[in-house]
């Protein structure tokens, strides 16, 4: 299994805080130490750092609690390689990229959905590079997105695509995802995704897995929203709220727009 | 205009002694201060670094200093934003890079091509995210390889398309190019590519932009092969080889294997 963290945001905002945490989880406070990797949309690009060492421990991680960079939308993962999932690797490292419509798609999984396999007749534009499942999921989102729309579509539809998607792939074990073009982030969930929205009055926030404190009120303007997404709670002292089973949300600057699914229940069958 | 540096090596090698001296021209020797990247290529992955600051002054800059990443296959690029190639923001930087027969392939640029604009049946499945002339010219190049062949063909086949679609674009401008999948490196000439490959018995040798020299015999193997290629040659006391005008060489593991063009031959009108 692996952790997940996303974070949406009004305006461009750094992740370093939570990042401290999440990283400190690779490999030293939990055991999610099989590579890991950050991606930050910065004006209309994206730019992803990915090593296959332990997040605690790598250079790049260091790298990036030195270097502040802002950005409205962060997706973030640490790895732990499970059977099935791929070794440890760089090319098995979330997140995972693609270009759809002119635009970067980001995409990241905690979970486990080996079993699942595309229909022999769904298109494959987009080829897994890597090993794992994730990557295979993540392709056929896309090839199935980019199939059935010529360019992106209203988000009502978007939605209900992702939705159906979602479902369809989460028979087949646990799926919990965050996916995101820099303006939209979907976050689907079927077993573990926690969610805090800060907005003003900011208050201050420590870390569960290390001795750190912030004062928000200090680092936001009276308008800034900033919702953060994580497998587990950072934070010690906020109330994290855990999404509902097979429930897709969709964040823009901060704020949930939307709650799904909008599209077909998946089946009453538990993930395996 | 902008400058190239790519990397093709028998056993992975670290690239920053010549990196030290190409990212001096990144703002401090040179005028190439709008934006810098690098890709490396990792057992099937390849991780890129990009920054819309100057090379010579960007903390990922600094971290490409200090960490060594050994790869067989490098492609970097220093930026100078030229009227029609697009702002200074991260989605103009160069190497671009898409997935293609499950493989990631990156591309960078040096020149000028804005009056190419590809055919209006070309086939788009790969769309521009930023601006420049040079992803628009590799998102043709892509698409045209995808529509013709389902899978990666054969080296002469593959090398054939590529010299076609090189001369096709250069009539339009200033085309040097580098193009890796990994195993392979693709480098075209219309005005401006040097290529310097060491190999037993290894000698020393001094960058040209700034006090610094290294001892190859101390950091190689007797059958090591590192081919390294650049706008500009980067060392003042080694011969580096001009390609020859509309020349598309193939180097696997730091040996040019095929000099083409094996295509037709470009137009006798001389790129603008």
């Amino acid at each position: 299994m692996c952790q997940l963290l996303a974070m949406s945001c009004k305006q461009p905002a750094t992740i370093n805080f939570s990042f401290e945490g999440f990283a400190t989880r690779g490999g030293r406070t939990d055991e999610h130490q099989d590579g890991w990797g950050i991606a930050f949309f910065e004006d209309e690009g994206c730019r992803m750092f990915l090593d296959a060492q332990p997040a605690c421990s790598s250079p790049v991680a260091e790298l990036i609690r030195q270097y502040p960079i802002k950005s409205r939308n962060v997706i973030a993962h640490i790895r732990k390689a499970t059977e099935g999932s791929g070794g440890v690797a760089l090319q098995n490292c979330h997140p995972f990229s693609r270009e759809l419509w002119g635009r970067p798609w980001i995409f990241a999984h905690n979970g486990n959905v080996n079993p699942f396999v595309p229909p022999a007749d769904a298109p494959a534009v987009h080829v897994p590079i890597g090993q794992t499942d994730s990557e295979r999921a993540f392709c056929y989102i896309l090839n199935r997105l980019r199939a059935k729309f010529a360019v992106q579509p209203p988000l009502d539809a978007l939605q209900a695509e992702l939705a159906d998607m979602a479902a369809q792939i989460a028979q087949h074990g646990t799926f919990n995802f965050v996916l995101s073009n820099g303006p939209l982030m979907f976050a689907y969930f079927t077993t573990n995704l926690h969610v805090v929205t800060r907005r003003h009055p900011f208050t201050t926030a420590k870390l569960a897995d290390c001795d750190m404190q912030m004062d928000f009120s200090k680092h936001n303007q009276i308008d800034d929203v900033i919702s953060v997404i994580a497998t587990k709670p950072l934070t010690a002292d906020e109330v994290w709220h855990a999404f509902s089973p097979h429930e897709l949300r969709v964040f823009h600057e901060g704020e949930c727009i939307a709650v799904g699914p909008c599209a077909a229940q998946p089946p009453a069958v538990a993930p395996s």
